[in-house]
């Protein structure tokens, strides 16, 4: 594993050998030792969980961290061929290369609904956005290993605290677990990296997935072609009541793809959907997870996340062990 | 010690072993281990002085910082049982709560003059503001030690420093010094936790404790109260003769709470005391103190301040050794 | 070595002892020990790549790092003896010592176009910008040594990773190496430290030094007047076919002093130049270097960018090897 930009080239091994070796880190049967490493993380949109559980795990076990906020001062270009005369003042790909020669590894997060031109802000479509998702691009002219920490299309590490959280709680095995990956109102159109790769890594491992949201909010088509392909089964349902019978409910918003780009149109659809607010009955037994930050009594109600049955806590914690296990297999593989 | 959050529960014991435990170290007597903890410091409020002494002194022991600057890309709710479908993403209560399972200790700084609803912006009256200090009120949720970088009402760390600087200035016994806290001149109406802070410690260390300020700015009744019961000796002064009777001057501005909330008339009023900028004549043989940053030529003369009798910088200074000292009370704590 | 704040005051040893040192322990050959130590960074302008060499150089080899980006939150004041009863917040000389008290060494960026006045913000002729450098000015109020990160005048660290570069890339003696620093087109009016400090310190390893810019870019007058004593051979060319004839040439794009202020009309005089951007033919066989960021097709063409004799990422790495290397002289200076 050199890179970990996009969820669709994860194999069940590699998601497996993670997620083993986070739960041991965490067990404390595995020390790693991050002793004289760099890992620089580039911030291009806002972060908490993901500053935090990378920073503060790298440096847990000796490694040292260096954080950039680009967001505020810096104007990145994303096209080729251009002659930068605007208001970009550097190359994405420049960037990337100068950083890895200070880095022995690097994530990056440059996450947002859509793809925006760094000179006009318009918009690009969803199969734009898509196509032209940075770090897929990009992430091949670092000279180090790049970690993925949200890009427009790919959340990969979301993905793996997820499905690390559902294992450490239960004792099913994989084919037999069942979980929902539930829509739920936002008073905002949310970007779809989460979704996708929470639909994603399940699926790869084998579970039993269920997609639960209203019509119009099916994710991007390849993505649940891919789903659907690897999942030991995999259900498309448009009411939640399907929920109760699961051992796993996660809960997110994200944007319909059928508005995408009318923003207006968008909302005034999403908005008769405000039902959907989680709860303790609609959920039953289901253990509850969300990645946060979360909107409390619009996403879910405070009785629910409050319970006994939210993972929540344990699943912001899992993002820092699963990301420790990460670098470990990235930056040993490295070394060797 | 668990948590450092308000002055009004620090028992004269815990404040003498801290400074005792800080003069030490400060000397080299006694080397702390901070070797593979963690310690966030999340900034609701802009610092310069906070975020180094802590940053770099834990560092300087070993330990590892992560920095969060939360004022630019985080709109934190505030109110419990509320549907978050305005602007705030995230509760501070889960955020506290999730930060402390990346970190062994957290510190937090969220100051402001007056509580501000999260939603319309409008400003809490004081007594609203005293009773929602948001330290005092959410890091219960925290799983590690939190300690108070500044709230709206308590500064302790600051007041630490302070009470440090004068023991290390005097041979004097705690009952025998003379300290008076004087109002200063400023553009601008400035929050109380500091002053409030720096009456609070010396109050409980025994000493001969001057309030002295021009009327309407006589600070929080209840924390006059306490200071009142603590302190050998406890006088309100509304000229600044009194000064150069003192071992120490500790100089400061501060919002008159008499006109709080009504921001024009304060500074109508606050302006008419624009004489009572300190300089050497004013205050004599004592020592002069100012927490920093400080308007020059207004707060205090260049004079002063540059003056033998200035502590100014060493007192910027042991802000760091009494944090180290208080994060090795802290861990050490934890430890056992 | 204590500071390193002006490049006019760095002898030719001093300079071949850092790049000496630089080289060793690039390769291997010299592994410094930072451990315990705290370097502090401290921002009033942007930056990326000095923030990043500096921050991972120092952590590579054991140091502590603390960041503080100044720019958004704080308003320095730059004026003596004045009352600080507008908008600035602290004087930038008492920032500076009490930042030193809690650091072992210190790297500070103050660097625009033009010195701008803190209230009005009011912009300073070239020669006023000149005497009232930042850095130049305050620096000797530190208490610990301070690193020019760059100032309006200077930035001697880039200039060290340049000549590092220059040094790594010939077999020549520096007598006979030929180097042109030549003017660039850009959309906007660029700050003079950097293409000043990388005339003199070329010229002051005693190459051969040639400057190629339109008439009226020809930089400071003192500056000129020291590259010329130094250099063993120094030649201003208005036409860019001398470049062929180089072995490196450093591409930058500068403000015209001739029209320094006037910023209208120094646009429209620069525009007139808009075919001084750099290809692969203009350069022959000679070695390209740029500082970094760049804006592609505008200052060179991607073709000559991308090409094998472009140096760019090698010398944005050897910012890192040139900043070890000096912070070891000066942290080893002060252990002595």
């Amino acid at each position: 594993m050199k890179n970990l930009i996009s969820c669709l080239d994860l194999s069940k091994k590699e998601i497996k050998e993670v997620i083993d070796l986070a739960l041991k880190i965490k067990k404390g049967d595995f020390i790693p030792d991050f002793s004289g490493k760099v890992l620089t993380l580039i911030f291009a949109s806002p972060s908490l969980r993901t500053r935090l559980s990378f920073a503060n795990g790298f440096q847990k076990f000796g490694g040292a961290v260096s954080v950039l906020d680009a967001a505020n001062s810096w104007n990145f270009e994303f096209r080729e061929n251009t002659k930068m005369d605007g208001t970009t003042q550097e190359h994405f790909q420049d960037m990337i290369r100068v950083v890895s020669r200070y880095s022995d590894v690097i994530g990056i997060r440059d996450a947002s609904l859509a793809t925006k031109d760094p000179v006009t802000k318009s918009e690009s479509s969803w199969e734009e956005t898509k196509k032209n998702d940075h770090l897929v691009k990009f992430a091949k002219h670092a000279e180090k290993p790049v970690i993925n920490m949200e890009s427009n299309v790919f959340h990969p590490c979301q993905a793996l605290a997820d499905s690390m959280t559902m294992l450490e709680n239960t004792e099913k095995k994989e084919e037999e677990i069942k979980v929902a990956l539930t829509w739920a109102p936002h008073p905002k159109p949310l970007p779809l990296a989460t979704p996708h790769s929470q639909m994603l890594l399940p699926s790869r491992l084998g579970m039993k997935v269920n997609l639960v949201c209203p019509p119009g909010f099916e994710l991007d088509p390849e993505i649940l072609k891919e789903a659907k392909k690897n999942a030991s089964g995999f259900e498309i349902h448009h009411e939640q009541n399907i929920l109760k019978e699961m051992d796993f409910v996660i809960a997110k918003s994200w944007a319909s793809l059928r508005y995408f780009g009318n923003w207006s149109e968008e909302k005034k659809y999403r908005n008769k959907f405000s039902d959907w607010t989680l709860n303790e009955k609609k959920i039953g037994k289901a253990k509850f997870m969300h990645c946060l930050p979360i909107r409390r009594n619009v996403v879910a109600t405070d009785k629910l996340l409050d319970s006994k049955n939210s993972l929540i806590i344990d699943e912001a914690e899992n993002r820092m062990w699963a990301q420790i296990a990460l670098l470990e297999k990235v930056l040993g593989k490295m070394a060797k």
